[in-house]
């Protein structure tokens, strides 16, 4: 049950510090992008209709660990290949971004699928079985 | 001596605030990569290209003004239209950013190209001849 | 019925870009956060608790205007003034961010109140009575 | 040899993503504010004094890793608590994120110290001795 999404992102300017480098929390927001985008090409839909039509209120980060190996700098064009493993009401991602086919960074993160409680409050909930059907 | 670029961005979930539509401040980020985006096409350069090998250390905002019409979302896909107008040393930027059609932002700013002195201080300087030239 | 807050921010290296300067999406970050400080202290409350005790689901921006006087860097802390006038359903914002008593930028915004309706569509709503008491 | 600093935070409207807690990328902008607040206090200058004055061009990251054990919103005020570790051109940091004494994210990373070379390349440097001495 895995699937592996690729897509290219643009490092812009407003992306890097002053040391000319990207600011490495930018990373974290291309991740979370290509996390989405991984469950938009699996269930051909985008989070808000997931939002909207599904148990789901998102899918918040319990843990995450990444290896900066070679800095990326505004002006490059890199590729983030993502892939995903469930496990009941959480699921593991593995995020490779590379810059012409030398890796820059790893990125491992664990999520857990969340939806409302009656209160409003968010709680875990098991990955619905109409989601992890797409991904067979 | 007028250019235009057009782009598709995403908004993406990490864009978008508490009331579930786009966080403003993130309309200016893609504002501003939508400018980098119209000088790579005018010069086929990108903007870390452009540092390395003309009179330039960027061109930095001197005014903005900016209409919100509509909203926008996680999952929506917008186009935004931007075009240019040359003065001596400042460049004049319109943007228009809109979903299926219809006008969501406007923007104009007011940019200075800038570069170095010898002391490392940025400075005005006349936009050079030869980028003129590109969006002749 | 205005009223005034001043509050001190750090720049910080994130918020630089490669010309070593502010990358000015980062004003509207800390535009955004003072409107907030000003209503907290207003009426003694976060914007978290306006969201849950008041009918008010956000203020959105209909338009913003800044003129960038002069750069920021990292390491400096910057004085924001920020003061409100009151329409209906609207009111105007200026701020004032000044470092060693120098004007940096100075940004208007009109933003509108809005509620949620039966659907959960967010729609603008008149400023309510409770809030403008408090700026009297 | 270690040190710790310990700084409050606002977590803001803007941080937060559309299921009204915080986008996890912000907290790593959080985290690298409070590495250099951490190298403020320890020094007695900024990091743009840092760069002006020593053989410093940046200290980006090699590796982090973080555990998110609960959620923060808009209007919490955390408290970082932040502790270093040098090794020779490394370092390795300690954050810890807590709301009303609960920690709510646990984050550690390694960084190196780097130097502009006579090209203007970023290569990694020894922690400088009079950086060190601060410390200990």
């Amino acid at each position: 049950m895995a699937l592996t999404n690729s897509r290219k992102v643009r490092i812009e300017w407003g992306d890097c510090d002053p040391a000319g480098i990207i600011f490495y929390p930018r990373y974290f927001e291309i991740f979370d992008a290509s996390t989405a985008a991984l469950f938009e090409r699996a269930l051909g839909m985008t989070k808000f209709a997931m939002v909207k039509t599904l148990p789901f209120a998102g899918f918040p980060l319990v843990r995450t660990r990444a290896k900066f190996m070679r800095p990326t700098r505004f002006g490059d064009d890199v590729t983030v290949d993502t892939s995903v493993t469930f496990n009941r009401s959480s699921f593991d991602i593995a995020h490779k971004l590379s810059l012409d086919g030398a890796v820059c960074v790893e990125c491992s993160e664990t999520r857990v699928w969340v939806v409302r409680d009656e209160t409003g409050a968010l709680k875990s909930h098991p990955v619905p079985e109409e989601v992890l059907a797409k991904f067979r």
